[in-house]
């Protein structure tokens, strides 16, 4: 049994693929990388890799984290510049048992020794939303953040080994180093091949403050299926914010266990997930908070011809 | 009721000092903060703040984390350079909801915007330090990576509030912009003023991914006592490390809760830790790990004497 789950519609193609390989028998760990990269590479896709938005002062910034589930390894990247692909970083630091998670020049320094791709980040399409923000930005009292959808998967391959790994822009209009949870283990990613594994997009600040992927698995130990632990999950965190200071930021998870079983929960409209399990096609699942519980049933064809228009529409200045 | 925890006893100035803060009324915040700045500022500690050894650029990089258990307001600082007190930085950067993360050049641009004390922490001690360790590695066949000493500190105060912070210059000889779990909430501190707080020191990678703070804050939510979360959560996790690829860092911790008990555990030799509780006097503590237990007694005069004989021992090329 193979499977794979990832947040967003924007993760079928690489899925897709990376669906192919792990029934060709290859490994979870290179079919998370083969999935991430094919987002990170794709130009329309705002909010991870090349194209990904900038920060405020209009440098994108990227972050990465990736987990082997049987051996715990785990290593990211955090406020990387102008490298193409941050989960391949992410996946070569795993590798060892220290220096495992770099920040910003050390990670760049790192990267550039190692010889991973150099890539201007920024495109011209990316330029554009960041003027018109700005231009928005001196018109309305908006609060500028905006843009958290993080590419988080997780794969479980015939061996019976679970990885996680995440990548991701961050917030458009962030702070010059920012970090959120997707570079951190527990945070945006974990896994555990004799349990599951799971992932996490939203409010980076507030998913780490929950351990909100650890917990997932944690609670999958437990005994609870991925959408309980899922659904409970993002209860608990949920209300401890609104308890503690009054709302909460964006909470969406999703995660499969060692069975390739998945579940998700979110408490924002029309958080879209890919899942892709042997024998089956890969689906694009939309999820809706309903009550303290997650509707989730398969994403229309309208839906689909209407993502992609909407992702490649020109825009203007 | 107030009472404080903090890791070894480096920390045994800082927390005398903001236990009379907290007997005076004082905030959790206001002694966190404190005490930690205590531990930057003395000169001989080389694991934390002016003085800590250097990466294996021979440039002082800093991590800090803060976080306040009743509004869930977290900060950190990791990868900053030449400022006198991250654990300063990270507080203020609890104050907002979203870019409470910073690091590197971002951080530091945040720091010196908000005009935080600029200060080249890197002393003359520390270089001899280094330059000694270049040419011993030269020598043999060591590991480098040495010095996990981080303050991590739990305050709380006669308000109920709990804070959790900490302070590290991280591992001696690290890579250029290497992070480990001080910086990260769940992982190097967790604090919930319903429940208890928890810090951790030891090899950061392999604390990140138990989420140990977060662990046993929750254990504690619970019902184990700050005792019986520590030492199950350490050994849960040294387990875990050893069954996965053969052997586990460095992990103690320690934990109050919201009555003031206190709790300490660990898999090392003779981890220090302070414990200042309203009506006692701060009390230097040794662990031991015995089995599946940790052995914790005061430590002896002589122990004391020696310790800062050797702190400030002078020191040759």
């Amino acid at each position: 049994m193979w499977a794979m789950i990832a947040t967003w519609r924007m993760a079928l193609e690489g899925v897709s693929e990376a669906g192919k390989l792990l029934q060709e028998g290859k490994s979870s760990g290179e079919a998370i990388e083969h999935a991430i990269r094919c987002v990170e590479d794709f130009p329309y896709y705002k909010s991870v890799g090349y194209g990904g938005l900038p920060n405020e002062e209009m440098v994108v910034e990227l972050d990465a984290g990736y987990m082997d589930g049987s051996t715990m390894a785990m290593g990211a990247v955090a406020g990387i510049k102008d490298f193409a692909n941050p989960i391949s970083i992410a996946k070569d630091l795993s590798k060892d048992t220290v220096n495992c998670v770099l920040v910003a020049e050390g990670a760049e320094k790192y990267a550039s020794k190692k010889g991973f791709e150099r890539k201007t980040m920024l495109t011209d399409r990316a330029k554009i939303h960041y003027r018109k923000r700005i231009k928005l930005l001196k018109e309305e009292e908006l609060k500028p953040y905006d843009g958290h959808d993080t590419v988080g998967e997780v794969a479980l391959d015939s061996q019976g080994k679970i990885v996680a790994g995440t990548s991701t822009s961050g917030l458009f209009m962030k702070k010059a180093g920012r970090i959120g949870d997707s570079p951190i283990v527990g945070g945006g990613f974990y896994a555990d091949s004799e349990v599951g594994g799971a992932t996490a997009t939203g409010l980076g600040e507030d998913l780490m403050k929950g351990c909100i992927s650890y917990e997932i698995v944690r609670k999958m130990k437990e005994g609870l299926s991925p959408q309980e632990a899922c659904q409970k999950t993002v209860n608990e965190l949920d209300a401890k914010l609104k308890k503690s200071r009054g709302f909460a930021g964006d909470l969406s998870v999703v995660a499969i266990d060692k069975d390739g079983n998945f579940g998700c929960a979110t408490n924002i409209k029309n958080f879209s997930f890919v899942v892709y399990r042997q024998g089956e096609e890969p689906i694009v699942y939309l999820a809706n908070p309903v009550g303290n519980q997650t509707e989730i049933y398969p994403a229309s064809q309208e839906w689909m011809d209407n993502y992609m228009k909407e992702r490649i529409v020109p825009i203007e200045e």
